[in-house]
C-alpha cells in the first residue's frame, strides 16, 4: 500500500461513524417521488450536506422535483462528475419491515432504512471519499468534483435529460461515476458497461359505469377478464414479446459482450437462494441466465381489480388496471415501443384498453477499453483484493443516456456501497458498514488518480 | 279492493314513517360479515326488534355469527316462514358513496344506507306486513309466522344448512318467503322459481420469497404473469369454461323454462343503460341475454399483485391472488366443481397455484304449479296493478337449498322491496319508500290469504 492509500484509509477508518450518522440523518427524511412526499425538504437537506462538505451548491427548480448541483474546485483542469438521486421508492409493504423505513436503525453491522443503499448511502459514501482525498492531498482536491442529484430517478427521471442539455456549462466533465456500484453476489468488485432502457406504462380498462353483482356475470362484461386478455396478447408461449416490430431496433450481443459474459461466473445458485426461485423464466439455468440479460422484458409490476379485502364479495369489477414495465436493450427506443404497443392493442381488438405512459428511459452502452475503466479496475483490485469484473449490460435502467452523449461521450462507470442482498426497492433495505467503507476507499483512490489520466 | 285490503293499506300508509325509521336504526348498526364487524351487536338489535313486534325470539350461537329465530302464533295450523339476513356486504369503495354507508339518509323518496335494501329493508317491510295483518285481523295473526335471520349470507352461509337440519322442529312450515323480492326493471312484480349455486375460491401463487427489482425480469419468475396463465386456462375463446367435467351435471333449460323466458321481455336496453355496457359477454343481445341465465359463469371478483399505488414502482411481484366465483346451474355441485378445478390446475401444470374455497352454495329450483305461487301472483297483481312475471332462474345464489329439501320440499318464493337499481352490493345502496310500502301491502295480503290455502 502506498503512503497516500494509507492516508486515505486512516481518514476513512477513523471517521466512518460520522458518515453513517450523516446517512441516517438523510434517510430519516422521507422523499418518495412516486407520492410527492417530502421532496422539497429532502432537497434542502442535500444542499446543506453538500455545503457542509465544501461544495458550492445550487438548487434548481424543475417542472418536477428540484435538481441540485454541487461543485468543488481542485488542483487540475480535469473534472469528475458524480450522479446521485435523493428520491426513494415507496416503502410498502410496511408490515414486512423489521424496523420502520424512515427510522434508520443500525444492527448486525448494517444501517437499515429506505434509501440506506439506494441512493442516500451511495451519496454520503462519495462525500466521505472526497473528504478523504482532500485530507490526504493536503487540504485541497486533486481534481474538480461536481455532484448532480435529482429527485425523480425512481419515477423515471422525466426532467433530467432536458436539464442536462440546458446546463452543459455547469456539468462539463471528463468522466462520471454513476449512482451506485459495489460488489457482486460473490464479493467481487466490478462495473457494468451499460444498462437497459425502460418503458413503464399503465393499462386500464372500464367495462361498466360501476361494479355489478356477479349474479349477472353471464352477460355483464368483466373488466378483470378484459384486462387479462389484453395482457395475455403481449407475450407468446416462449415469453417472446408479441408486439409487432418490438425487436426491430434491438442489438444482439457483440462478440466482446459474449466474451465478457463467458468470463463471469453463473449466478444460478445465488439467485435461487436469494429469491427462493424454483424455476427461472423460460426454464433457463447456468450461463444462459447471464446471457438472458440481452432479452428485453415485459414485466407486470402491479395488478388491481375488484374486491381485494378479506373474505368474499361477489362483484363484477367495472375497472381493472395493470402497471407494466418493458426493459429495453441497446438501440430500442421507448417512444417507438410505446407507439408499437398502442398499435398492437388496437390491431388485436383492444382499442378499449386505455394506455398511459408513466416513465421512459433509453438504454446506454460504453466501450470496454477506456482508461477510466482501467483506473477503476486497478484501484478496486487494491481495495477489495479481488479481480475486477466487467459486465456488458445490467438489467435495471438509469438516465445515463441523458449525460453521456450531451457531455461528449464521456465514460460512465459504477462504484459504490452495494452488495447482492441490499433489498433495494424492498422491505429491510440496508447498507453494510464494511461495504460503505470500501466504497469510500475505492472512490477516494479514483479521485486521487483521476488528474493523472491522459 | 276488499274491506280487508283497505284495512291493511290504511294501517301501512299511516305508519310507513315508523318502519322507515326502524330500518334506518338497523342500518346504522354496521354488520359486515366479511370483516367480522358489528355482528353480535346487530344480532342483539334484531332480537330486540323482533320482540318489539310480538315475536318470541331466540339467538343461537354457531361457529360463525349468531342465527336468530322469532316465532308468533296465529289462528291456523299453517306456518309461513320468512328467511332474512342481518349481515351486509363491505361498503368499499367508500369514496363513491354520496352519504356515508352507515349513516342512513333519506332523500328523493328513498332511504340510502348499506343494507337499506339488502337485507335490512326487506326484513322491516315484512314486520310491517305482519303488524298490518295482525291489526286487520282483530289483533291476532291469521297464521303462524316464523322468522329466521342469519348473519353470514354475504359470506356464503357456511353454517345455515347444518343449523336448519338441527332445528327442523322450530322451522317446520308450509311455505317460505325468501330474503328479497320486488319489481323488475319495468316495474312488474314477480318471483323466480330458483337460483344458481356458487363456488367462491381464492387462487394465490408465490413465485419468490419477496418482491424483486424488475431489472431481473428476464430470469426471475413473476407471480402476476403466473396467475394470469392459470386464470387464462379456465376459459376458452367462446367463454366456455375449460375445466374438464365442469358441465357434466348441468341441466339444460326445460321446455317450461324456455316458455317462461319467451313470455318475459328482453332487458337489453335496461342493462345497457344501467351499467353502461357497450358489448355484452359473448356479443349476446335481445332474448339471448335472458336465455344466458342457464350459462354457468366464471367471474373474477378481485385481482391483486405488486404495486397498486400512485406513479411507478419497478418490482417483480412475489405473490399474486385472484378471487373467482363460479355461478352454477341446477344439479351442478360446488364441491364437485372445486375438485375438478383443482384437478384441472394440476393437469395443466399449475400445481403451484394455491386454491382455497371461500364459500359454496347449491342451486335450487321449484315447480311453477304450486298454489302458493298463485297466491303470491294474485295478491301482487292487486297491489301493483300489473301482471306477475315468473322467471325460471335468477343469476345470484342463496341458501334456499338448505331449507326447501329438509323442510319437506316446501315452495319458496320471493317478495319484497326491490327494484332494478337498488345498487345492492355497491355504493349508494338504497330502498325507495314506495317500494317499501308496496312490498308490505303485498306480503300482508299473502299472510292474510295463507291460512286458506289447501
Amino acid at each position: 500500500m502506498t503512503e497516500t492509500e494509507s492516508h486515505l484509509d486512516h481518514y476513512l477508518n477513523s471517521s466512518l461513524d460520522n458518515y453513517i450518522q450523516e446517512t441516517a440523518q438523510l434517510c430519516a427524511q422521507p422523499s418518495i417521488s412516486a407520492k410527492k412526499q417530502g421532496m422539497n425538504a429532502c432537497a434542502d437537506l442535500v444542499v446543506q450536506i453538500l455545503e457542509r462538505h465544501g461544495f458550492h451548491s445550487q438548487k434548481f427548480e424543475t417542472p418536477g422535483n428540484p435538481i441540485i448541483i454541487g461543485r468543488a474546485q481542485g488542483g487540475s483542469e480535469r473534472t469528475l462528475l458524480f450522479y446521485n438521486h435523493y428520491d426513494v421508492q415507496p416503502p410498502e409493504p410496511l408490515e414486512l419491515w423489521t424496523t420502520p423505513p424512515f427510522e434508520p436503525s443500525i444492527r448486525d453491522g448494517a444501517l437499515y432504512a429506505r434509501g440506506a443503499k439506494d441512493d442516500k448511502g451511495e451519496f454520503i459514501a462519495r462525500l466521505a471519499a472526497v473528504d478523504a482525498a482532500r485530507t490526504a492531498h493536503g487540504g485541497s482536491l486533486p481534481c474538480n468534483i461536481t455532484f448532480i442529484l435529482e429527485g425523480e430517478e425512481e419515477i423515471g427521471s422525466p426532467h433530467i435529460a432536458q436539464f442536462v442539455r440546458e446546463h452543459i456549462d455547469l456539468l462539463k466533465s471528463n468522466a462520471a461515476i454513476w449512482e451506485e456500484g459495489g460488489i457482486d453476489y460473490e464479493g467481487y468488485p466490478g462495473t457494468s458497461l451499460g444498462c437497459r432502457g425502460i418503458l413503464y406504462v399503465e393499462l386500464e380498462v372500464e367495462t361498466l359505469k360501476r361494479d355489478a353483482h356477479s349474479g349477472g356475470a353471464h352477460i355483464i362484461p368483466n373488466a378483470a377478464w378484459r384486462l387479462l386478455e389484453a395482457l395475455s396478447s403481449l407475450k407468446g408461449p416462449q415469453n417472446e414479446i408479441r408486439i409487432p416490430g418490438f425487436y426491430d431496433q434491438a442489438l444482439p450481443p457483440s462478440s466482446k459482450d459474449l466474451e465478457l459474459i463467458e468470463a463471469l461466473p453463473d449466478f444460478e445458485t445465488w439467485a435461487r437462494d436469494t429469491y427462493g426461485v424454483k424455476e427461472f423464466v423460460g426454464g433457463l439455468s447456468g450461463k444462459d441466465l447471464n446471457r438472458a440479460i440481452f432479452n428485453s422484458t415485459c414485466n407486470i409490476a402491479g395488478l388491481s381489480a375488484g374486491y381485494q379485502g378479506e373474505g368474499l364479495k361477489t362483484v363484477i369489477p367495472a375497472r381493472a388496471s395493470a402497471k407494466v414495465d418493458f426493459r429495453l436493450v441497446p438501440e430500442q427506443d421507448p417512444e417507438d415501443i410505446f407507439n408499437k404497443l398502442r398499435a398492437h392493442l388496437d390491431r388485436e381488438g383492444f382499442a378499449d384498453i386505455d394506455l398511459k405512459k408513466v416513465g421512459e428511459m433509453w438504454p446506454y452502452k460504453a466501450s470496454a477499453d477506456d482508461p477510466f475503466i482501467f483506473l477503476s479496475a486497478h484501484t478496486a483490485e487494491s481495495v477489495y483484493q479481488r479481480s475486477y469484473r466487467l459486465t456488458p449490460l445490467t438489467g435495471g435502467s438509469s438516465p445515463i443516456y441523458a449525460f453521456a452523449d450531451p457531455l461528449g461521450g464521456i465514460p460512465v462507470i459504477s462504484a459504490g456501497v452495494g452488495y447482492a442482498d441490499n433489498r433495494t426497492h424492498s422491505p429491510d433495505e440496508h447498507v453494510r458498514l464494511d461495504d460503505f467503507l470500501n466504497a469510500a476507499r475505492h472512490i477516494s483512490r479514483i479521485i486521487y488518480g483521476f488528474s493523472d489520466l491522459s
